[in-house]
């Protein structure tokens, strides 16, 4: 990025928009050159919803797609429903992009390749990272939950943790910003604030998660097929996901203590959509009622975080396609007890789109640019 | 039913059959006459999968269907994939069914008219009630939860709550059969023994129920459409479902205590299946594999219930068409917590199925009569 | 809509945009007010998807909302994936809007109602009318097909038949506007060109066309509902349907002759997609080649109209939740015939989509204003 | 198989069961040992469909399951949903099979592969191949289809192509029977016979097929995943299937003349289910309630066959599960046209529904013994 450029972003209005303001993206579009930005690891889901994204995006503009087995492909090749979008360039390998002609990066590449081609980048890169790579802040938990030693523990040390209504100042100032998970997201969203307030009890946490395919990627797997898929639901990795340390880091440091969850994860006949249900014990004297008012106070200004009204459930069907999070809570019949519901597009808020929410932070834009499409119902 | 074929009937066997017979069926097709069933209500699912499964089944026919407002119609004109069920007879309304000439009865009604008319029917007849109309044995419950006095206490008493393999010898001797709704089905099956065995507490059981649509019937209706549907999940009735006295009533039974759940469904977008994933906490020192082995231990002879190898996760798709329930018991990562998923296909063992289950048992069939289809998948 | 502001419409740019054009927006926003649209029969599926569009539109307000029997509701009681649509009015019924603060109206009523409420409103109106009421130029044959007098001929000699890419200048000067049905577009597209041209023959068109349930509304029917649609699909009003009559108008007066087409719709299990595939006859001495050439040419500038490469397929999950309409031409087995298919998303391109594209250029604003989204996929 | 087993199945009455009878397969079951069955190829989508068929089948017995790759599996290894079917025996591969222990074959392997394996089996085996590889009696026409010589043309000679219905007789007496496509199955039940009695014309047949995708089988493939499929349509192979001379052979034998059609299949988001909607001439003078007519009384007597009333469209969803084919003819808007439409179950009566039907007539059983489940409906 040139310096020009980059003082330019630093001009940029960062004064946050509420989702009521209209094509926010028009007041930036006049102030610079589009940001030059990389998708590495393109062919994936991640990677075409980030060209999706922004594509209507007036400060950011695709200039290098990665895919390594799909390189010399036109992108529409590998995505027929982007052939509309004629400004994207072919695929090419990731040794063959010219990062001096790069600005930033949005990294949708596996966990460990990440580390590998992350710590060998040049560093003028503000770089988004999907993997679950840098989300650990302690190495030993990640070596302990990937299997492997992390390759890259000073770049670690350097990563934010980008989930943006909860850590937005560190995103704003952050090189490399590690991507939270899908599931992470979800249900961090409303317990990460209950915790941090001392109004739930950090003890017999349950989370129910439930998630559409889109979550497992594209790989060619068997048990992915639409014939294994359709028409059903189960649990997967019981006891055993790896968001679980990433979710419990989180709710540690919220509330201050160690804190463990259950998590039982659920894999469902749709491509997009994830719901947390989290059955929390409410703190001493704390109700319900207490619970909605803190989130819905907490969240009060921000554009893609959505308290429902009391008694108004949501549904994933009411957030695909978009960035926002719709949450409430619910008396549990148990006495002492709450339900804590949460939605999201596991693509878009759990994935892509908020990683174009905190790569607008890092380059300077209004954090809501072209990100406030509304959900596609039906 | 004359005299003579009741007679037939006691003496027809009732030892259980395991899975591995082999058109069960056989031995009682030579014993008498079928059974002359009707079906009260046949215009929704339940009465339509009556009507399929009772349709290989020697021992039954079918010879009166109704539906108030169908009457009149030949039954595919309402379910035209039962075309060539050539042998059923024309709906008509309830009042028009000469009850001398039926032995039995599937009742599909909804709750409050199923009490009205049970009441009214001759007392010689064998009745499976698959509304919620008796399973709960307080009537003072009843009328808690759905609003108005149950108009039939007396019919109340007499009704056995026909969950088969915890019920079987009083099912066998009844004269009206309450049969449990799908959810409780579902959840009781694995919890039930494990309560009844002291290997769980009884606080802080959280049930996180799923289940396809068919559940919620066929009447027309703007939330159950299939753009409202397609592609999501949502919770419903938070806190508040009629299936939650049911599944305490049961689970009070079975620890001697007074039992309350947490219990939240959920609404997915298919048509047949049903999970219930329940966190619960382990006595002291009883470990996970212990519950295992215990449900193991408990279902090993029945035809229907099934506990999965260790670290199999049953999936509603395995299980849908069929009247079976898999279950299995999973380690929780957080300590002295196990987890307990359960599946059913919510429409056969959640509902119609298990009807036919008790009236083999009421008729002295074989319990597994017509009954033994493997699962369809995919 | 106030003179001055009527004037700067028409001075906007109307310069055709092409899809590389990003936010194409921009221009449009800095030259006026915004246009205040009413959208008439807003609680069915067309009005939700005019207020997801028109979302994202610098030029354009929705300023009322009806509904009859949801008047007084907010919208998103109605559509709760709208609720972070937080500047859109309360519904009101039709009585109750205040025209003279309207400038122009998405008129989303059932047909025959249609009829009745437009020639009531004032003169001074911008219409685009998504129903069927003013297709046909020949009010008795809709009289014929919908089995009832037109009472508004004075408006149908008014109405210009909306399929933009083929009528642009018409309805640049429309002051009503009949949006086209779903089908007559999708096959228009391909079929009204090759006909026009003298390239394919007017015989023996065989139009077999597959869509998406949300063409039939929100209205609760039982034959709509999820599990009478899920994992199947079937023909209906074989021979009938009301599209035909709209299909046949266009390619006769494409072709000078008066043509008749075979057409049999499909209702498929999904919510947005919409296939025709037409089996057509080659004029003598043309080519497969010669027809996928003339439709690249003709559709060469348009921003909407995508003819694929050789040999690639449409798919309808490549146009989902977008205004594209993507066809391609295929060699027939059959010597002398072609396979001709396009595919579009029936709520955006065949009915809303469609509809704002139209109110574009009524407006004079640049066409694909707001309508620029790439197609959501997976 | 022993000589006095096969005596004894000669024995067994081969008189067609109506639909209306009950339970057919108790009759068989006292007459006889089991037919002893190997499944080759087991792993796939077709074997599992045989197990699950064939469990309610008195008079077969599954002896041996292989598939090369899960050798050494239990099958509910590879098929969690038949883990009830406890008396199955493990995978094996090809060359482990003991085959003087078995009677007959369902082979499900791939085209190519089948002809090499056919050919070195014994040749007391029954078999019936559900490959494409016996299906084309030209072995030129499979060569330049499939693009390799036939390795096995003294084989082909043998083959009787097994579309029960049509070809009852020769199956009866048959040792290797090619049992049809999907595609073929459901196209020629309604337009051979149509063609054999002239009644309409062999020129400009256009078949517009619909098919779910467990047709492509459980391969893993990235066109096949859950998130390519969902909902949406798309055509592929568009004029040239391989489905098409096999359907051609047929028409051509029914017309005695050379006879090609149009044929262009459609994937939907479907697991089980197929339509093809034919649009034919009618000859001279002929009436479409002549050809409703011709086919209720040629399929009068079918158990499988089933020619809807007037009027009523069939849908896939009716005969999910089942062997049945519904079907009918509905006027075209175009003179002189009809269009035809069929649907059956691809698994079922368009693979391992009708490969049973094939070898209970080999094997001297009643047709309809175990394929007698009604359609499973939602």
């Amino acid at each position: 990025m040139k310096t020009g450029r980059l003082h330019q972003c630093s001009n940029r209005s960062t004064v946050p928009e509420t989702s009521r303001s209209r094509c926010p993206s028009v007041r930036v579009q006049a102030s610079g050159e589009a940001a030059r930005v990389a998708v590495l690891g393109a062919s994936g889901y991640t990677g075409a919803e980030v060209v999706r994204l922004t594509a209507l995006h007036p400060g950011i503009k695709v200039t290098a797609l990665t895919g390594e087995k799909q390189a010399g492909k036109s992108f529409s090749d590998v995505f027929p429903h982007l052939v509309t979008a004629t400004s994207v360039p072919k695929l090419v390998k990731i040794e063959d992009v010219n990062y001096k002609d790069v600005d930033a990066i949005f990294c949708c590449l596996p966990h460990a390749t990440t580390q590998e081609v992350i710590k060998k980048l040049p560093t003028h890169l503000k770089i988004v990272d999907l993997s679950a790579d840098f989300r650990l802040r302690n190495v030993a938990t990640y070596a302990e939950w990937y299997g492997h030693e992390h390759v890259a523990p000073e770049l670690q040390k350097e990563a934010v943790y980008g989930l943006t209504e909860l850590f937005r100042e560190q995103v704003k100032g952050a090189r490399l910003v590690a991507n939270p998970g899908c599931y992470p997201t979800c249900s961090q969203l409303p317990l990460y604030p209950l915790l941090k307030a001392g109004l739930i009890l950090t003890d017999d946490i349950i989370i129910d998660a439930k998630s559409g395919v889109s979550g497992a990627g594209r790989a060619a797997k068997e048990s992915n097929l639409y014939c294994e898929i359709a028409e059903g639901i189960n649990s997967y990795a019981v006891g055993k996901h790896r968001h679980m340390p990433e979710v419990e880091q989180g709710l540690s440091e919220a509330s201050g203590k160690d804190v463990r969850v259950s998590f039982t994860p659920h894999l469902m006949n749709l491509s997009r959509g994830m719901q947390t249900t989290s059955y929390v014990k409410l703190a001493p004297g704390v109700t319900v009622d207490k619970l909605r008012e803190h989130l819905s106070s907490i969240y009060e200004s921000e554009a893609f975080v959505k308290v429902l009204p009391k008694d108004v459930i949501p549904h994933t069907r009411h957030v695909r396609g978009s960035n926002f999070c719709f949450m409430n809570v619910f008396e549990d019949r148990l006495p002492g007890r709450a339900v804590v519901i949460s939605v999201i597009d596991n693509l878009v808020k759990g994935a892509s789109g908020q990683a174009l929410q905190n790569l607008n932070l890092m380059l300077g834009y209004s954090e809501t640019t072209a990100l406030m499409q509304l959900a596609m119902f039906p």
